[in-house]
């Protein structure tokens, strides 16, 4: 069976020496957030992702969950009961405001955190991830009373949420949406529907469960300027906030899937549901796209959680399985064989997922601390600059990231060889429950159109510009830094490229936007490694300097070594991506419709 | 629920058009292998593929085999009566020895039709080709009496053949097994240990399974030079020839897989078992080691048939599912919204998909025919050639088509969206399916370690030798064609930096082994880009000359696009691997085993 340790000094690594997470302390609201604090949730976290999350993950798989006659959906066992310690823990309210029940910490808390459930446990930690969302989204678009009355019921825990945006005939197309709500004159509506894909939709894990609907007003305008959100219990409260009256909301059935078994993915049918709205009429797509953007996130991290895993069980296996020997000569003289680690083609699977992993949790947790900052730090520019990255990485972080994962988890597979097919062995799972990722929260073309068509032309083009001016002040600042200076130089070099493909993309996406359209998922893929390239350089300028302090720890120096395998075997692929946007739509759109 | 349409007019043109498989009437032993009886069989075969065999693979998806307590098998709902249609219609003798009851036609039509099996149900094809890995193991290595007793039955396919290689402690490390043989002085042995992953090892469709084993005689040297190959009948024969005893041989257990539910992938316990020698004592590798090279290359040819179901199924629904607009303006205006393979980005994989399958269509039929030509052909310099590029391919079509083919059936499974991800429809289950390709029959670091460490200083190097003459040939013959001069300088310029590839293994391979070791995958992928650039590039010349005889056909065109595709689009990616592979081992080999 698979196991998982929390990879906690590499999460500590990325916290405190790159990102220095500290810094967040000399702000008001996180002058609590101490580094002890942190240390010892992380602790709690890695041992409770280890002992409860992780045995129960091929128990999901295996059981995944069962809808009874009633509508009722029964979670795979222990589901509920961890769900129940994690409340406990304290989890659900970590980063939420004290307002409303939750500590207050830092956004990036939550997401180390929720990192360690997402690799334990993928289909578990979706349940807390989709009430976090319906949480954001109440938070930005709810009236005061509806923050009062949902949120403190959410954050601890005793209520879950969902968002409930696709349609038999539309997902990415929203405005084909038909899910209509009728004004019942007393503020509320009468929501009547069906919506598919719904991500813990009914379970038995919460005394209620918050549905967040997007509809249509009836007379609204057609398409997406006449979407609503509206907030639809499960149970409409009693006077005292309690769960009353059973809504007109039910589970029609549960989607057997490729992966995520223990997660129930909900047909939800909405009949005459009562249904209160948040914000403004028409202005739904609004508040979820704001939601939207921190739910993509949070995919890219699970893209870097699976991937984390599966290499954890995958480097096991390597170390203990014995084939063959070592091309240059036997290390295991005394065995039968050498353990295939020795293998240069599983060595080249390994640290390929290695140096993504690490660059992955880089760059996200870096998006997480420009999320934090930008709540607290007064600078107006600042606060822009944040806003302006974390518009730009997103779909990078969505996009590429659970691109990669896809492969590095396959690749985690393959070191088991035959095994790796074997359900038993659990590597299949890690593909299977990863495979929704480039999939859910707008597939990862639609994040390579968002990038290409809307984040990278958003306000002249200033989030590319500040970013570039970033990395120039980097590289300039680290150029004479000899012991790493091939990192500079691929920086340098990353970022060259990443800027003809920009230049060409001006210069060709305006004439015809299928250029730009073609070379979406190659530019998003750039950008990617261009970013990795950054977060690797600081990796790498962060390990030397603990070197050169003196340090006798092999963790600096073997940090190097895999961010060297990056910039050498990963970053290249930056090439071919620029080959073949530049190639532009006509060998992609040439071929009539009905000819393939 | 997916359908199949066997691509009857593709596979004719590579067949008829580009390969001219006439030619083989020239030869004495396929003078009556008529393009007329061609026809008719591979239009028999696309009807059983799609009514029979298309329906079938969901249910046997869904179904899987069952294994009772007393080590009985049954296979899916279907599978039995589909076996003995497959029979009836005589497929299993079609190109097999007319001595004993086979057609005696060319291979490349049963790789064709077999193509179609695996398209349309690759777990069912399955039991039909280990079978004829088992009846090319007897015709290789077999004495005339064991050809007498088991070639005409298997052939009639009245009885099924496995291949027992695996052992729970090793898979590619064949010299560590431990299965024992016990000389009975009769010129019998008895066969006792335990063989996994043996698909079709168990099942309810065939009179008698003929397994073939791999084991090693009480005495025989460790290692690799130890080893013989046994059959051992499930049933030993009566004096008539009939199966009669239960031998003592047995399924243990049926593994739970990812995909290929439909195959019976059993625990074979072998306890005494009555088994015949196949060839030489120690020399049971040799025999072997041939048959599983034609084994491989039907492997390939699962990628890619796997790829052409998921490409013609996502076709569909990017035909059908309406969703978002043309970047360039509404193409279906009267409707809600276009069919999205208006967007780039859905064409872009659908064009990788479908350039691959008609290049690995290409490929592994040419690997076909040049099998059937080493057969006849008299001349000994042409037969050499034959089995020079055989051996050079074999690890690349099993290799690179595979890996490839992981990438375009999940491709094809992400234009589906969210649907993609729910079983119902189809597309995970050939994403599972596919899966196992890159693993079984030789897991493809080992193909590339073949190809690199074996196939290609096999003789000098004089396979790659021949095949660059033979390239350069082509080219020098096709430069002044101005219609497709870009395949014919794509063709140039993939073959210049294969050789750069060459020439740098060929320099530093020696000098360290892990340099060789840590770039075969990516010379393996070389290698496939470049023979797909040769493929595309004659697929073009035959097609430029329809067009210039004056064929009013688009078919002509459309295949110059797709190929214009695979040059512009996937070529690319060359550079990237011979980038990677110039940095050699170090980045690969430099952390240490603990460090990962």
């Amino acid at each position: 069976m698979p196991s998982y340790n929390a990879p906690l000094r590499d999460m500590s690594f990325v916290l405190n020496e790159v990102l220095n997470v500290g810094q967040l302390t000399k702000f008001d609201r996180f002058e609590e957030a101490d580094a002890d604090i942190l240390d010892a949730i992380l602790e709690e976290g890695a041992k409770f992702s280890r002992d409860v999350l992780t045995p129960l993950n091929v128990v999901g798989d295996h059981e995944g969950c069962v809808r009874h006659d009633d509508g009722s959906v029964t979670t795979p066992t222990g589901f509920k009961d961890a769900y129940k310690q994690m409340v406990v823990n304290g989890y659900m309210g970590m980063s939420q405001p004290v307002e409303y029940g939750g500590m207050g910490m830092p956004g990036i808390w939550h997401l180390a955190a929720g990192e360690m459930q997402s690799a334990a446990n993928m289909a578990f930690a979706m349940y807390p991830g989709l009430t976090n969302g319906a949480i954001k989204a109440i938070k930005i678009g709810g009236s005061e009373e509806q923050k009062k009355t949902y949120l403190p019921k959410m954050i601890a825990g005793e209520w879950t949420g969902t968002m409930n945006l696709t349609e038999s005939h539309c997902g990415t197309d929203l405005g084909l949406l038909k899910t209509k709500a009728v004004p019942q004159g007393d503020g509320s509506h009468k929501i009547t529907g069906q919506k598919i894909f719904i991500s813990a939709g009914e379970h038995d894990m919460a005394d209620n469960i918050i549905h967040l609907v997007l509809a249509r007003v009836e007379g609204a305008p057609a398409g997406v300027k006449g979407i609503s959100l509206f907030i639809v219990p499960k149970f409409t409260l009693d006077d005292d906030g309690n769960p009353g009256e059973r809504n007109g909301v039910s589970c029609g059935s549960i989607e057997e899937k490729m992966g995520i078994h223990g997660n129930s993915t909900c047909v939800m049918n909405y009949d005459d549901a009562t249904g209160y709205m948040i914000g403004e009429e028409n202005k739904g797509l609004k508040v979820m796209f704001v939601m939207m953007n921190r739910a993509r996130l949070d995919v890219g991290m699970q893209g870097m959680a699976q991937s984390e895993v599966a290499y954890q069980n995958a480097v096991t296996y390597a170390r203990d399985r014995l084939q063959g020997r070592a091309l240059t000569g036997p290390v295991n003289e005394d065995g039968p064989a050498d353990p295939i680690i020795v293998h240069p083609d599983v060595r080249r699977m390994l640290m390929d997922t290695k140096s993504f992993n690490e660059g992955a949790r880089a760059l996200i947790y870096w998006a997480a601390l420009l999320e934090d900052l930008e709540k607290v730090h007064g600078d107006e520019k600042f606060v822009e600059k944040c806003d302006d990255y974390l518009g730009l990485l997103t779909p990078v972080i969505k996009g590429y990231m659970t691109d990669r994962a896809m492969q590095t988890t396959i690749d985690c597979q393959q070191v088991y060889g035959g095994h790796g097919f074997i359900e038993e062995w659990g590597m299949s799972q890690f593909v299977r429950d990863t495979r929704i990722a480039p999939i859910y929260e707008g597939a990862n073309g639609i994040q390579a159109l968002d990038l290409v068509g809307r984040k990278l032309a958003r306000k002249g083009g200033r989030a590319l510009m500040s970013l570039n001016a970033e990395i120039d002040a980097y590289i300039k600042e680290h150029e004479n830094n000899d012991n790493i200076s091939d990192f500079v130089e691929a920086l340098k070099s990353a970022k060259t490229k990443l800027t003809e493909g920009t230049m060409w993309l001006m210069q060709n996406g305006m004439s015809n936007p299928n250029n730009a359209g073609a070379g979406s998922v190659d530019y998003m893929h750039m950008m990617g490694l261009a970013v990795f390239s950054y977060m690797w350089t600081m990796m790498a300028v962060t390990a030397q300097k603990a070197i050169d302090d003196g340090t006798n720890d092999e963790f600096y120096a073997n940090k190097i070594i895999t961010g060297r395998y990056f910039i050498k075997r990963v970053l290249p692929m930056i090439d071919t991506h620029l080959a073949r946007m530049k190639t532009g739509a006509e060998p992609v759109m040439a071929l009539a419709a009905d000819a393939f």
